[in-house]
């Protein structure tokens, strides 16, 4: 199913601030472990460097995951999605991605507020 | 890992635009199926009814996932991440959910242009 392609320099569709959210997912566990934003710069130095890079929107600056915690993601392969404006990272975290040290960040269940149950449990 | 709470009424960072970002997975498979958009009453009903529903950013308006394929998004599960700005949706397909009839809608790999190759062929 896959069809290898190389639109890098072309056909990415950013958003209004130069980015494009990048869903992470664990290569092995298979767990979606957080969501962040690539400029065009981040994506490239993903693709060659083989390690996850983010523009913070909040520090407004490119942002090399693990910078600081020491907890890197590796990449093994990233996706683009068929309208070309998100992308998919498979991805090795070499420790927790969630800077709460949670190994996800989705860690917290939202549930239906009148009776208190997965949506699954309504079925 | 999971910490069960009701956050529906408050917490959640809904973009400027009133939407947030929602990661679709399936629950078999564990495949990363779609990123869509909600607003707060696509997530309500999308919690409520047990089936996904977006806001479709290009026509503007609720969106009804299988509305017009047929091909519905059984939700088992709502996560929301740690700084409350994206959601998880864990689900089952009832059928392909790309336009392009693609099973995801993530099947096109980005390679490192220079080389031609995936990252994890440069490690």
């Amino acid at each position: 199913m896959a069809e290898k392609s190389l639109k890098l320099t072309g056909g990415l569709k950013f958003n209004e601030a130069g980015l494009i959210p990048a869903i992470v997912q664990d290569t092995d566990t298979k767990e979606v472990l957080m969501l962040g934003y690539m400029n065009e710069e981040a994506l490239r130095r993903t693709l060659t460097s083989g390690e996850a890079w983010f523009y913070s929107r909040s520090r407004q600056e490119l942002w090399h995951k693990g910078e600081t915690s020491g907890n890197r993601i590796m990449v093994s392969s990233v996706w683009l999605d068929c309208d070309s404006d998100t992308v998919l990272v498979i991805a090795h975290p070499t420790g927790p991605v969630c800077h709460t040290g949670n190994r996800t960040c989705f860690f917290q269940e939202l549930i239906e507020p009148s009776t208190g149950k997965s949506p699954q449990e309504d079925a």
